[in-house]
């Protein structure tokens, strides 16, 4: 972590957010990538990464998953710097015009251009609705599965149905000093087999089922109701909540940037926000017409890059080249040209 | 032939004109095609087949030849009736509103949109600049190659310099009468096998080769001046003139659309331009900040697509739907969604 200096920073690794990747590769803009997430696809990789997408323009049919590797692929001769699991936290205009970008983690970006790609917002775990979980977070309470070896000898009570609950509370077993899996019902929405080795674990002992709702945490207790509302208190060293992952506008919202219910308003020709060097592309833009699709976004990178481009080289001509014919951009993309 | 009423006419089969078919089709709107060529792809048939595209986003590489068919696998769930061969003659606006389009072979359709994706104009085979050629043109003078049998027994004279004048010289060999071959030089833009048949073929003294530039197009005669400027009288039946094709925006330009530099003049909110029901997307149009590039034409089909929809379904909420979760598109491209 640090101060590094670039000509431009890309929040969200969706498709949209990697296909600009590309846009600026064209137009020799190295970047730096930042993606709340630990990994690249955004809405493609959190929401549908097994089903099928139809209407990408000639793909006849991909997953989110496979969209998501075909566009890494297109991005690799680039070689951005992807900065995973980080979010933008504040961003500051400098005396010279440029942005300091600075993410959750103290990394600082000072840019020439930003360019939002941030879809409905950052997948961030979704917290605990409950008395005392705000002071308790980063101690008592994580968000996240710590290594596992953090973890050993505790009393660990993990929250959550889905499978990554159920895989931690599994992998958990026979490393923490006793795990409880804690959810408001007795049904879960996990993977099959995932659910099955749970409840074996159960039956074997080595694991303890709770069903209720978690009422107040307190240092090394939390209260849980069961379903005939009466309190039960649950000693633990950590509680984990796993309780999936929802998407936050965040600090977006707070960067002054013209908004119109939520989405940040830009021109059509360059897609540029209000403010100078910001460029907004995907579905967390709006202007006339706007469709939220993926072929729509693709377009908007196209542009977006053009008018990044009048930026860090203000002295060049920017000129239309195409990939087929151009010795230049081939270079860049590492190909013979043929 | 004959009329025929429809909600959309698309002009080209380009890759731009393909996925305006699949938008439409995603808008529950069937639509007839209308292309010059004798096939689909447009520029990408016709200009790089075989050539290196990498700017396709999620495609890292692919040719205007793969391109072109992974569209139309795209599009083939909405069976478009494509009319190949033909270009629009004329299009004259109904009291009802309605368009009709009137096209080549007579063809007449009555339709309530038009799109126009007709790229850098129809490519239509390169005309003979050489007196008495137009008064010729369907009779002594022909710009495509006839079924082989009309031409038994002819003396054919065929000028050009590429793949498709070889070809054919070398086809009538054994039909025609005679055949000679015609270019202004010893030097042909051809496969190396073809240019090696037809020196055989030369050789053999079964095909003529002609080096020399044609000057007047008489009765039965072709006079050509020879690289040391002596006019030598050709004998002919018919001369086949192929030297390749070229794209002619022709009639577009007397549509009464708004035009700037020869490009069609759109909104980017639905592609609309200043003639109701008519759309125009892809190279032939222009707005700020256009690029000609084919990722901006996929979107600027989408955006046509609702455009066009609120003109054929006047009364219907147009709402956006996503091919992974909408059941009613799954039934349109005939998958079972998931």
């Amino acid at each position: 972590v640090g101060l590094t200096e670039t000509d431009a920073v890309v929040v969200g690794a969706g498709p949209v957010g990697l296909f600009q990747v590309f846009q600026l590769g064209l137009q020799e803009i190295a970047c730096h990538v930042v993606e709340a997430l630990p990994y690249a696809g955004g809405q493609c990789a959190e929401l549908y990464a097994d089903k099928p997408i139809y209407d990408i323009p000639t793909v006849k049919v991909c997953t989110g998953r496979e969209l998501t590797d075909r566009l890494l692929e297109q991005v690799e001769p680039f070689r951005p710097a992807f900065h995973f699991g980080e979010v933008v936290a504040a961003i500051q205009r400098q005396p010279d015009g440029r942005l300091l970008v600075s993410t959750s983690t103290g990394r600082q970006l000072l840019s020439r251009t930003l360019l939002i790609a941030a879809g409905i917002g950052a997948f961030l775990p979704r917290k605990l609705k409950v008395a005392g979980a705000e002071a308790a977070e980063g101690k008592q309470l994580l968000y996240r599965l710590p290594p596992l070896e953090a973890m050993s000898g505790k009393h660990i009570v993990v929250a959550g149905d889905e499978d990554p609950a159920l895989q931690a509370a599994i992998d958990l077993v026979g490393v923490a000093a006793s795990v409880t899996l804690l959810h408001r019902r007795d049904s879960f929405r996990a993977e099959e087999s995932t659910v099955a080795r749970m409840r074996q674990l159960c039956g074997e002992g080595s694991m303890k089922l709770v069903i209720g709702q978690p009422t107040l945490l307190r240092d090394g207790v939390l209260d849980v109701a069961d379903p005939e509302a009466r309190t039960h208190a649950l000693p633990l060293d950590v509680l984990l909540a796993l309780l999936g992952l929802s998407p936050k506008l965040g600090p977006i919202a707070d960067w002054g940037l013209d908004l119109e219910r939520k989405q940040v308003k830009v021109d059509t020709e360059s897609f540029a926000t209000s403010e100078p060097g910001v460029f907004a592309i995907g579905d967390i833009n709006t202007y006339p017409g706007k469709r939220k699709l993926i072929a729509c976004g693709f377009h908007e990178c196209v542009l977006a890059a053009f008018g990044a481009a009048a930026i860090v080289f203000p002295d060049r001509k920017i000129q239309l080249q195409y990939t087929t014919t151009s010795p230049r951009l081939h270079e860049l993309l590492g190909v013979s040209g043929n």
